[in-house]
């Protein structure tokens, strides 16, 4: 089958490595965005007089067959056309005759594909940022639900202070929103216009890249044609955007996979975000979580695939290149995937708050309100904690908790602590009294929450 | 060695096991950033009355004075105090006696150290920042001599159109210009400060966040203290930018290093930006560029290390975070050095602007030019594609190049060829035609300088 | 629709979260390696009096009609049912009735996935190797041409000293020789049944584990049920050989790609491992080699992915560990695809071996040979070092090349220098010269190749 | 300052390009075999009769000298003499005059450098199974202590069936046992010797390879030269089979925390290898376990940071590779460290045998028991499954466990179910019963221990 390019060869490559070099098998997913592309091209190309009114209207009818056919999934993509771009390209002079081949003036597959791209990534970003908000506003339900609940904080996975469970939620509210805020920022780079910009220095056409952008909805074009189809620093930001939403999601996973075992059992999955076992009949696993929480690697490995893809490249286009894109897809799919589901899951799920709230009770996480307490009786903290720590391991030895201990003792640690030292180790209070700003004192996290829904649009 | 918090313990660790765990060997880099916060910290618990007038005055007194210690580099760290903070309070405590314990009221390591980064990343993200446009500056220099220097253009490293030497150039402007703007996002979600956050839940004293925040310089303060303490978004988003800024680098080293080469010949590197070798005496090697290219992978390494880390970890604080550190201290020296390194490189290199000239004449490169011609005169632009295709391969086959056919050969290929096309194909005119927006052309390469010396403040 | 494992649950999901947690797309590849496992399983259960001899010819009938079917290619799986695993129980069932469900006895998915891909990636690596082989030998060929074509060897892409051109080529083929025998080592890890394993801990059956590993082909067996079900550093393992082999693939590709570039001009590769440009009509790419050069990102990404999903898993079988499996198929996808094609890739190339001859007379790279000869008459190497550079120095101001100075101006340099430096400098000499063991003299470069042969079956 | 390769420059860098640029400040680590290497080496040049005895004499006389200063840390490095390298060659100079620089006659510092890093890594690998093995004999003792610990087993984080917990431990023996094997292997690739390769090329002294290899005490010696100096494969694979022990550390940390939690309470970690709280006194963290854990990203960026590095890179030699010692060296601390504290927090570990002996009688992990009771009485697994996980269902909604279940209740639900199922549901038949190779079973664990000290010599 002889090639779009084929001028200048002898000789066909063989089938086998045609496949290994086309990437149509992938890049189909761009159909859409190559003929919008496409079509905002040729308007241009109309309305700069490069190409007479005539071909413009036969051209873009023919684009529109092609869109609607996309629509109803009837185009039949073939390896030996490579990629996306000649695919199409071919399919429209089929349909329309060799006046076809007159869309390709000034451009190339260089700032095609790149164009692509941008119009891609520009819509799944948008709807990825509406999705963190669907999620942020999960959180903050639950939240709300919540702020009187008494749940052990931990650090280093040891109780280390009673905290409100509200509190501990709404944490991944913040790193959410700057998720968020990520994804917005990076739309800056996303949403301009590679195309005009040719196979790397521009054309000679007379062409309005300008005009072309705006058919596009682009708010920008870029201001040096090789960097703008060598630049692929968008895909690379979104896949560590990615990454970091990963990062949170794997760390919320591990604490519902730690809040469902049996020895937490701070909350129990819905059955519809749960899984059973093929051998054991008793087992109700948190699959979801677990997962997402795998599903990080491969975005980490998205993201490191690219960049040492790009390390090293010359300018301008290389083939290599080529390999931006399923890291890309697959990485859009997994986290608005994740996203979902781990939206769900939280909706969904039961929290245990009787239990959550007799943990509290039967631990040392109110052992800093002993040392406070002294620290604000004047006593340096640092002698306030070892005070306090002799103090725990009293306790351990005997089997009692602090609040077990009769005053005397406590006054032999240190004649500084009173009859309200009682009150001052009392769960409810050591929260209600955490009312710093940013505190998981319960006025703090209503506070919180308001601010929270504020920057819910 | 008695342990600050070691009133629970029964058994101390043995010094190996204190050696693997201690952090003071690297951040102790923190020391300034530590200091400041105390000093913020403890003129807010006066400022709240949380501490006397008294007891500030001598805290302050001290820390000013471990300031000056460590300005002289006098302070003397020890392993037995593992960290930075403990290192610190510790000497605090011997130079002014036990109300320096007072000190640590209402605030834990797990805000301080975050505070600590907060800040360290701040001042060097704006160092980082304020080198990128110092080389910027030193691209546009070199671009501005070489706007009319006529130099090969390529795509897969093939000959592809001849292009401005500056407009080459030009593209690495563009990218530093994002790399800008993404540390400069970033900032955003620096310049925030976490301390009074406490261990995880805030305090119980009526501190003042926002006032320590001023007398630090933050614009914000962390909404949720988990989160405040939990959170290394940042140093993973400046690790990202990094990657990207070292991407950008490799790329343009890996074409220093081919300029340098004898084949290309393009550049020659200043004597005190290369080195020689040991045994081949003739060797003028661009060392700079392959360590810069080299170093790539470090950052990345840094990248992928932090991401691993934080991934699943369970809120708040765990001592994996520890781990944060020695990759951003080893970015930051990596890029920082790697910006001024380049810088010198390109404001001392020699252009050899004949050697340029003369490869631009002697190949394919205008080929565009007479498919561009054929298809303005109204053939599709494939078969302009196809007509040109040929006729490169019958150059290639008699030794010649497209200036050296003469008109019948071309005419026969395509009767709409006239004397014209020989205007056409020359590098020059093919450059200066390449006029459309972002285009090498001359008129836009200018117009391009003058728009990248506007971001330039 | 019900579960195979629903018993316990009230509920079901929702067949969009269903989605995101089967496997069954991707995991249908080990079709026939999850039917010979079952086969072996249930000859072992009918060997072991477990299941009856009816039974086990009922089931062994079902599961050969499976096979025939996924031969053709006619099999349906279905996303309700998960897996490989469960689909092909739900048709084994379909096809022969309840008793079918009795094949499961004795066993879990954790040990049946694990044994699937122990299969899979035994077949996979023998393939693999066997391809390395191939590549081999068409490097050897083409070294067996080139043992007698000078060439210029490089250090920093700077010319260092005059080589053998097959020399160059032979040190790839000891790099595959490498990665052959680290596939190799593996394969110790790979070729080990963990079948029999149960969920986590054995079985209360008297099954006979050599036994089923046996009828598999296993020459071993894990000796620890938890190790064997969560064990995945056979794949990690695959993961990191092939990155070596990628980084050796992609430095080879780095090389065909300079050579093919107009300033290097050492080769010309064939038409059908190259591709030409929608725009550029005189461009012949090397694609090809771009292309394994890119991909070498991927396999990387493949490799940190896994151990991300990895890293920190409690012990035994966790959902996480479904994500095993794309990044392996891909990579043996991957690297089976890039030594087919650069194997044809080098065996097509033409090598232009005149333009590689000249090139090693107009360059410095002989100028070791001028510091070996003062060397070898006294003079400390260190000396004789410095003395060269000099020469070099005068030769670059002069426009010459060392062989052009005159013996007056070289004695002035040095005294020691005789008549005889002349048949010195010949590139060809110093070539031959070279013939410490493991050198590019061509003596050397014939044993080398001889040894290679010994290498390959 | 000269440079001791200056002849060829007009001009030195400035100290702060050559303070990027050098690698003294970390290739010191290698002055020991850098010198080891030269003594090789200059005894060789003796042999062959390159060098006179005289000069042999001096030069070794001198070469110890150095020894025996480097032993003293009495030497001082200098960055203006960039390398490990040249700085002694510097020093041996100023020792000994002239002759020093007969030295290096016959080499290179191409393949002085990998010559160190082989016998570097060499001498640490052997280290490092050592400590391996250590650590395995560690865990058989622990092992040995707990065969009959009945504890719980997990899946999905969830109970799964009841196990010996010593069969748990013994799961991180053979993943340590592969690791140990994977160094093994590697050993073929780093025991060989590049000495000799010079530059790229070899050399035209009539040196002797195996000679210098045999003083060296390495096995074997390079084939190709080019190869020799461009390796560094054997420094990635060490990464590789770092990065999977750090990942098997890194499941095993996850665990120890997981058990140190006051929610599971499995086991208690001695006081030496804990730490506590700055603010909380009454923590207990298992620092060491999390330290460990967040090292793993660590090892994993330092593997990724140098396949980025080698990736593409020309032959042979080029400086980015001088970027291949800091990652090894750090990894090389890493994972000695690592191996260490681990060993010692699991021999001083306490096992809570009481607690995990009461967590199985009060779960359904036995649940798997009353399945395979009925498949073993005939029912089709499948439907066993079924009637289980219904009857687990009933217990859930009746607050009771399997063992609680009246018989009529059991027999409604499978008429198969008789009296003798009360002795199968208990956990001790349970474990005691899973003894199919491999398998949890008593009997068996005893078998894997045996066969586990079998391996450690």
């Amino acid at each position: 089958m002889t090639k779009l390019w084929g001028g200048r060869f002898q000789k066909s490559a063989e089938q086998w490595v045609d496949e290994f070099g086309a990437s149509i098998e992938f890049d189909q997913k761009l159909v859409m965005e190559d003929i919008d592309g496409s079509i905002a091209h040729v308007q241009m190309l109309g309305d700069c007089n490069i190409l007479s009114t005539d071909d413009v209207d036969i051209i873009l009818g023919g684009l529109v067959q092609l869109k609607q056919l996309a629509v109803e999934h009837k185009l039949e993509f073939s390896i030996a056309n490579e990629d996306i771009h000649l695919n199409l390209e071919k399919m429209l002079i089929d349909l329309i005759g060799p006046v076809g081949g007159k869309l390709h003036t000034g451009r190339s597959r260089n700032d095609q594909i790149a164009t692509d791209m941008h119009l891609y990534l520009k819509n799944r970003v948008e709807e990825i940022i509406e999705l963190i908000q669907v999620f942020q506003k999960t959180i903050v339900n639950q939240a709300e639900d919540h702020i009187e609940t008494l749940a052990p904080g931990y650090t280093h996975l040891q109780r280390a202070q009673p905290i409100s469970f509200a509190h501990h939620l709404m944490a991944y509210f913040w790193m959410l929103e700057r998720d968020k805020e990520r994804f917005l920022d990076s739309m800056k780079r996303i949403d301009i216009s590679p195309l005009g910009s040719g196979a790397l220095a521009g054309t000679t056409f007379p062409i309005d890249r300008k005009l072309s952008a705006d058919y596009l909805g682009f708010s920008n074009v870029y201001a040096n044609s090789m960097d703008a189809v060598s630049d692929r620093d968008f895909i690379v930001e979104f896949l560590s955007n990615s990454s970091l939403l990963m990062t949170h999601l794997s760390r919320f996973a591990e604490e519902i996979i730690l809040w469902s075992s049996s020895e937490f059992n701070f909350i129990e999955l819905d059955d519809s975000f749960s899984t059973g076992s093929s051998i054991m009949p008793q087992k109700k696993n948190p699959d979801m979580a677990e997962l997402i929480r795998g599903k990080t690697g491969r975005v980490f490995g998205n993201l490191m695939g690219l960049l040492t893809t790009l390390k090293g490249l010359p300018l301008a286009y290389n083939k290599d290149m080529q390999e931006d894109k399923e890291g890309m897809f697959d990485t859009v799919e997994t986290i608005v995937g994740s996203l979902k589901i781990f939206e769900g899951m939280i909706r969904t799920m039961t929290v245990h708050t009787k239990r959550l709230h007799d943990t509290v009770h039967k631990d040392f996480s109110n052992a800093t309100e002993l040392a406070d307490y002294l620290a604000a009786k004047g006593l340096p903290f640092r002698e306030a904690h070892e005070v306090t720590g002799k103090l725990v391991f009293l306790c351990i030895q005997r089997g009692y908790f602090l609040l077990d201990l009769p005053l005397n003792d406590l006054q032999e640690a240190n004649s500084l602590i009173e009859e309200d030292i009682y009150e001052v180790l009392s769960p409810l209070a050591a929260v209600r009294r955490r009312n710093s700003l940013g505190g998981t004192g319960f006025n703090q996290v209503e506070i919180q929450i308001e601010e929270a829904k504020k920057r819910l649009i």
